[in-house]
């Protein structure tokens, strides 16, 4: 199969290293004319360019760009391509992006690859990225089952995960796992932060080990990917930080009125609930 | 030396099984018989004994029991002990056990070996826990010297890194760093079971991955130990839970105001501080 994929990232180099080792053409576009030149060197993609007239043979596209980007790509992409091309995105948010180009394009295929590193860029991208790993896509009333059947097998030929679901049901998951994490984290880094009296300070930073170290991860990494989780998926974070503000009163409600049979039963249930979310 | 341990878990475990190595004669005492003829058996304690007694000879006496028993098991202790021997407790909460403690025996030394695992009892004692772990120390006014340096000398020759402060400063730097990420992380789980609709909480189920796992790790943990934390560091765990609020709000009201500017730099600047907590 031609593949063409628009975006030499993480996400998007990863996917042509494994596709190409499938034994699929793969078609690579970069703004930067570097990028093209290290993903023919590095025999990453068969083809790259800076011009997306160079997608025109391929079959099926992937849309790796940034989510500010993916509109304005696909609008400038249609003039090359033939009516039967298959386009779907990797976006993390995917309400707003099929509404944004299911207008646009008939086989349009939303779709999120959960997979990723702290890394980025095409010298981060590798292969067996997305192996185990959850691959949604999303499909709508509108989207055609043969052009959803295609992308799925794709996935499932890198050893993905495959669920289907609505974009919105996506939305609000991702919020729950992914977003709100990312808030609850950085605000434990921000409040220790806070604290006045630099003796304290100084003993809390020396005295921080694995539990600080895990619950903050989330909440020191890349700035910009919190700012577009929250920008994209502004409705569903937000209702998750109310929720989840909602439960941290309840927390100090219980110590504050020292209600310890409370705060154990509480703590109990957190306790036998956090496997459900770890399932193999 | 003659060191005393009484409780024989985790910490009381571990410490007899380094001392015994660094040479010093090891005399345990633990309320189970059986317990006490596991360590003899498995060569951890040279005595062992449900009788206090038993520590007359000791000249330091490490206090490892819950914190509810630290102030009984003392009160029954002292009539065994002449006036020089040594008493350190390896509490997770320092201020509440050093007023119990201080006016009872003049060498009292308030200590935390800041090192555990997710196992608790004898069976999960193993050597060279403290390695290159914090040990603090929390001498106040009325603590000899002569008394502290023995006690800092013996958590040396552990390999620990070894503190000295104030009880207080100790319990207000823990509930930052130990105590409210537990809550934080323990409102996360909570909050996502908080979801209503069940297509979408089996989704959220699925999707979570390594982000959602470090972020709730420690609020997934033993309860009686959450319980314990906000129980005997209720003050402090109270103001870091407030504090941490207020930050989550400053989160809740950029995104609701959608002013992404702002939130990048909260954002950068919780990336730039996480490092301050991990040195080395």
């Amino acid at each position: 199969m031609k593949i063409g994929i628009i975006g030499l990232g993480l996400i998007g180099g990863s996917l042509a290293i494994d596709l190409r080792q499938l034994g699929h053409t793969i078609l690579g576009v970069s703004r930067n004319p570097k990028t093209c030149q290290q993903a023919i060197a590095r025999n990453i993609t068969h083809q790259a360019s800076p011009e997306l007239s160079l997608l025109s043979p391929a079959e099926v596209i992937f849309l790796c760009t940034p989510l500010a980007a993916l509109q304005s790509t696909v609008e400038q992409l249609i003039p090359h391509l033939n009516p039967a091309t298959i386009l779907t995105d990797v976006g993390s948010v995917k309400a707003p992006v099929v509404e944004a180009i299911d207008p646009l394009w008939q086989n349009f295929v939303g779709g999120h690859p959960m997979a990723g590193t702290a890394e980025s860029g095409l010298d981060a991208a590798l292969s067996g990225l997305f192996i185990d790993r959850a691959y949604v896509l999303t499909p709508i009333a509108t989207t055609p089952p043969a052009a959803v059947e295609i992308v799925a097998e794709i996935a499932r030929s890198l050893q993905s995960k495959v669920y289907r679901c609505q974009p919105e049901d996506h939305d609000r998951a991702v919020a729950w796992i992914s977003h709100l994490p990312v808030m609850v984290s950085a605000s434990l880094i921000a409040a220790c932060m806070s604290e006045a009296d630099p003796i304290v300070l100084d003993l809390a930073q020396k005295f921080a080990s694995s539990g600080f170290k895990d619950t903050s991860r989330v909440g020191g990494g890349n700035p910009e990917l919190g700012v577009m989780m929250a920008r994209y998926n502004q409705k569903e974070v937000v209702r998750s930080l109310h929720a989840y503000r909602h439960q941290l009163d309840q927390f100090i409600e219980q110590i504050e009125q020292e209600n310890w049979i409370e705060l154990e039963r509480i703590l109990s249930k957190t306790q036998r609930d956090r496997p459900l979310f770890l399932a193999p």
